[in-house]
């Protein structure tokens, strides 16, 4: 019984991501969910790419958050459009959640949103949003093994960010597991290094997405 | 409906929590449940406080990962009886797993459990397994803001451990700003302050322990 309720709620949930995603087809709007841990450095990836996307592009954010306001007040400053999420507890974004973040924004005038997912490593990978791509985000302080202790999220994504770079001469982060791991789980994922202190690997990033936009 | 089922799913988990209650107090075992984001060191911690407790207590650990062993091969040469639960992708620990990983262990012989949750900062709060106490454990790479974005955990937990302060130099955590928070959220709240780098507040981690188990 738990199961197919469960079953109920996903299948739902991927009928109106499928809807999400024919809109953004036709609005020409490429949507970027992004998920990882709490503090892996989602928000502060956003204050980094937000200021260069935003010349080219007409972009959207919405912030999906268990409780307050603080990653929409981080990101106010760039004046782009933000739809602030309270899910009040739950652990994931839904796409009826999406669906009404939407409501918020002139879709005619938009080329590309992000979305910040809850910080959680396990349930916003089984939901799907109608997102055109999930990018895993981790930080080295989390450690070297989170690819094969959280697998699902690593499976699904199209490209990790391995960030806060900057501290790997400070963890315990052993870069060769950590790659060995995800070549044996998920061979053909590309993997960017970032920190979002020195500005390494932005570049990179925007130019990842720059060519998933064109495709 | 959905409402009704998830009650009953909490209902039911409540009910078989405290029957574990009941249990342990009648075997005279005291349970910690060990909460927190993935990488913020909950194997570390028990790295470096199984060789104390164990001089003078029957100790065990019930180790909750989604998927693979490694947490549980890592406690592996501290000799004590551990019980690694799989969770398959499920995002927090139930206390029908809890009474499960019992059977694994001689209850008549341990005087100490401590439960490693998912890596999940959002599900596990949720989700009364039957311990004595929840023990929050925060990384100061996750950043200083984490306490108001999670509140339902820092809420339930009886303790805060705030671990890796070794990082403290290398990332922006405002302890100002953290300890300002838990106030407003929970204010008699306590905090050790640990590294599981170079022993910094294990001892006062012990301690705690010992004194709430002589209550």
């Amino acid at each position: 019984m738990q199961i197919k309720v469960m079953q109920n709620i996903l299948q739902a949930n991927e009928k109106k991501a499928a809807e999400i995603r024919m809109l953004l087809k036709q609005k020409k709007i490429f949507m970027v969910n992004l998920i990882s841990s709490p503090g892996s450095g989602k928000t502060s990836l956003l204050e980094k790419t937000l200021p260069i996307l935003q010349k080219k592009y007409r972009v959207a954010v919405i912030e999906g958050d268990v409780e307050t306001d603080r990653d929409a007040m981080r990101l106010e400053k760039y004046g782009v459009p933000i739809a602030l999420i309270n899910t009040s507890g739950a652990c994931h974004l839904e796409s009826v959640s999406i669906e009404k973040a939407f409501t918020a924004f002139d879709l005619d005038n938009l080329d590309l949103i992000f979305v910040e997912n809850v910080g959680n490593l396990v349930c916003p990978a089984e939901f799907d949003i109608g997102e055109n791509v999930k990018v895993a985000i981790l930080s080295t302080p989390e450690g070297d093994d989170k690819v094969m202790k959280y697998p699902l999220l690593f499976r699904e994504a199209s490209l990790v960010i391995l960030n806060k770079i900057d501290l790997s001469a400070h963890v315990n982060f052993n870069q060769i597991n950590f790659y060995n791991d995800l070549k044996n789980l998920n061979s053909n994922i590309p993997v960017i290094e970032t920190s979002c202190i020195s500005g390494l690997g932005i570049d990179k990033w925007v130019e990842w997405i720059e060519v998933k936009m064109e495709k």
